[in-house]
């Protein structure tokens, strides 16, 4: 009998997945659970993303004209209630403060006093207190648009919580604009589902589906929620990030008015859109194997890790110092906009050990350099992504590092690709589509089809029968997608839509 | 009688410093108040330069081995009583969540609902939530030092707020680190308050005391206080930033234990530092005049702005070209480490107008353009600092762009600590003391002393007795102020610090 390959993670993806992204998480340092009901702590490593992944957007955000503000935590119960359906789906869990004190009881233990007048809930979402903002700020169309954008951290008092994926406090960008038409409003909407686009797409190596949200599916308020969606490794979507066209729902609720060109008072055109900290989770569930995190270069806090082989006390000044020389000049080169980021390791610990804690943390590249190396002027490269190890001169390994990054991205992309069309498949019987998505083994749930992209003719009826029969939604209705090709599969309805379905985070 | 000078923020300084405060940041359009008590809206020339302060500092906290991280929003209510000065000085004014879900009462009002087991405060500081997880973290001390920051929101129920300068809610950044030894602690406690005087004065052009805080005026749970004092142009004392050396108090407190070298086991030593949106506030006070804002060119958003004159129709096309020629030659240029922030405001309407907003938002150099100046070649450039205006040839400021913001910079530095010098005074009585610190003028009440020097016992008598009589408290104890001279002024008992001491925000 073969003996069973060792993998750095445990459990595999195969043999239990969640548990297994929890384990990459912790192998990685990314994050943990805190004492906190359902509130996360991002470690270093971790909060290194988000900073890179802020960065990134941030440049693309104020490419396309926009400015950042920050606008309070708190939003008073009375606002949220001036959108019916908005206060009707984040009123159900949310945090809310009522006192502003807190003294000392009879017994001597601390309780909340001075009530307020009118209880606060800490921000599940800011389109009503920068609704409340953006009328005293709007009078005539020469205010318009108005285009911000927000990172903040937001609380959604989630019963179940997973790190990154669902927590009760989460950090996020919001974008909050409003215009003075219709069709504005609406190429702002897909502008920046698109920025959204290429960010996963050329950033996060992540490949997604950008489409509308049926009516079941979209944000509280909106007449119209977007979004990218990807496939995640055992098959499921994961919704990315979203952009809402509002149409005047916020502006009414708000009193958003302006006096038009014409000198008419009009309700202007709002929009919404975000990211959060669950692309981090995309992020790992999208490259990470069972060897650990695999992070995209372009968003990697480090690229490279150099180790010093260091056994012979004689030979350790003459090793740490060539990888002195090698890491500064490393240093020196830019990677994709950014100076590339190289360290050296001399932790005194046993090798192995030292280069699976990299493996582990998803770092591109490591150069081992022992006393042959340098006798040859050789590095001895090994990529995280597929494991490929190889000596390369050194002159010429600086002369193309930044070519080798780029390999990388590009590699991860194209096998995330190919996983996500491999498992997408396209349906045409109501009986098909639940096969695909029944497991075959009832041990191993995960083994489910992925993507089914099928005709339907967008009725309710049929997203509460798939929900309740197999947890499968309509993910959405791609906007490249092109029109049905049929009857609806569920019904011998009219097709309406094609759509992609799937399971979801 | 000769005609007041009109100016473009009223009223003067002179006349009525709070309210001058008030319209410098309206008329700049840096924040305002919101709806919600004591919170304020940070807009987007004011949050600019957040993002400014943020990215320089940042960077030599990264430089001086720090990592980011993000811990929990809430902090449960058991956590804060684990120090007892700690509850004392943070219960009193603090956000309580109670709740986890509002719904509908009888008479269809959204109330509070599902109460939780622990109340939770939302955090004013996170010594303790931080305390937890490094308790959990550290081990041996070879998990030592934790070198963590942290950029986030945090709340204080204050009763009177003035926007930057107390809010409820406000942005800072906190440091908390952990070491295996008192001295390496109290060596980061200094090196991070030398970090912000280094910022304060070559970013903010803002001259600092760095002092030790009282008994009295120390952060609550912490053995020392350090902090930067700052002298407003009210005279008034600015605290623009704290470093707490923390002892042992938080590690036993949250029970950060490790095994030191020697097999022992030991309670960890620990500091934690501050600054926060405050800091603008301190910007604002020590450089703007009566014309409005005037920001030091290392933190502006915009380092220069180009104001097309554009009187006839036929020379619009010619001058506007130029315009975007200088323009781009300009953003190719650098500044302080920075791109130089270049635009063109070429918005319909008033020139003189246009250029008053520009003078009010602060920024550093405006340059007329014309049809005559084209002829010429020349610039017709202004400086914020000092108004002077002149006639500069096209390649000649290109070349010089930046050593002339490098002398607005070191201009508005040098006049804030003539300022800061011309009114502070080594007293040696308790008479001139008192007289320093009372109003010649009732009517205006901002002309009193500035800041006194004086040799002082050490006592709390003392700073209560100043603090009922004068409103004036013992800023810092300066740490490059050298001994007492002589006996304490107010008492006569052996002097023991020579302090500072001031009105204060």
């Amino acid at each position: 009998m073969a003996k069973e390959k060792r993998t750095a993670i445990e459990p595999t993806r195969e043999q239990d997945y969640p548990e297994w992204y929890q384990q990459v998480i912790k192998a990685a340092d990314l994050a943990e659970n805190s004492p906190v009901r359902g509130c996360m702590v991002i470690k270093p490593w971790g909060y290194s993303l988000w900073e890179n992944i802020q960065g990134a957007l941030d440049k693309m955000f104020k490419d396309t004209g926009h400015t950042n503000a920050y606008f309070p935590l708190f939003i008073p119960v009375s606002y949220l209630e001036k959108e019916a359906e908005h206060v009707e789906g984040f009123a159900k869990e949310c945090a809310v403060v009522t006192h502003s004190r807190l003294e000392l009881n009879s017994e001597g233990k601390l309780v909340p006093a001075s009530p307020l007048d009118e209880p606060l809930i800490v921000r599940p979402t800011s389109e009503t207190i920068i609704g409340e903002m953006y009328s005293r700020w709007v009078q005539s169309y020469r205010d318009l648009p108005i285009l911000i954008n927000q990172w903040a951290n937001v609380v959604r008092w989630e019963m179940r919580t997973r790190l990154f994926l669902r927590t009760a406090e989460f950090l996020w960008q919001e974008g909050h604009t409003a215009h003075a038409s219709e069709e504005e409003a609406r190429q702002e909407t897909q502008r920046m589902l698109r920025v959204y686009e290429d960010f996963a797409v050329n950033y996060m190596a992540m490949p997604v589906i950008c489409g509308r949200k049926t009516e079941g599916e979209k944000f509280p308020g909106a007449v119209d929620t977007y979004c990218i969606e990807a496939m995640m490794q055992d098959r499921k979507a994961l919704q990315a990030g979203t952009s809402h066209f509002l149409g005047q729902n916020f502006a009414r609720a708000s009193n958003i008015k302006y006096l038009s060109e014409a000198g008419k008072e009009e309700y202007a055109w709002t929009t919404s859109w975000g990211v959060s900290t669950r692309l981090i989770g995309g992020m790992i569930m999208t490259h990470s194997d069972d060897d650990g995190l695999v992070l995209p270069p372009k968003l990697a806090p480090l690229h490279i890790v150099i180790l010093p082989i260091l056994h012979k006390d004689d030979q350790k000044q003459s090793v740490m110092q060539y990888c002195q020389q090698l890491c500064s000049e490393l240093q020196g080169l830019k990677y994709a906009g950014r100076d590339l980021k190289v360290k050296i390791d001399s932790r005194d610990m046993r090798g192995g050990e030292k280069t699976w804690s990299w493996i582990k943390k998803g770092v591109p590249l490591r150069i081992e350099v022992g006393p042959r190396d340098i006798a040859s002027d050789t590095l001895f490269v090994a990529r995280r992504d597929n494991g490929q190890k190889q000596s390369i001169p050194r002159a010429e390994f600086i002369a193309k590092a930044a070519d080798i990054l780029d390999d990388i991205q590009a590699q991860l992309l194209s096998r995330a690709k190919a996983y996500r069309d491999a498992n997408t498949k396209q349906i045409d019987t109501k009986e098909d589509f639940y096969a695909f998505f029944t497991p075959k083994n009832e041990r191993k749930p995960e083994i489910h089809g992925g993507f089914a992209v099928a005709n339907y003719d967008g009725s309710a009826e049929v997203e509460d029968m798939l929900r309740k029969d197999l947890k499968v939604t309509v993910r959405c209705i791609p906007l490249d997608g092109g029109a049905p090709t049929g009857k609806c599969i569920f019904t011998g309805n009219e097709g309406k839509y094609r759509a992609v379905f799937a399971k979801s985070y």
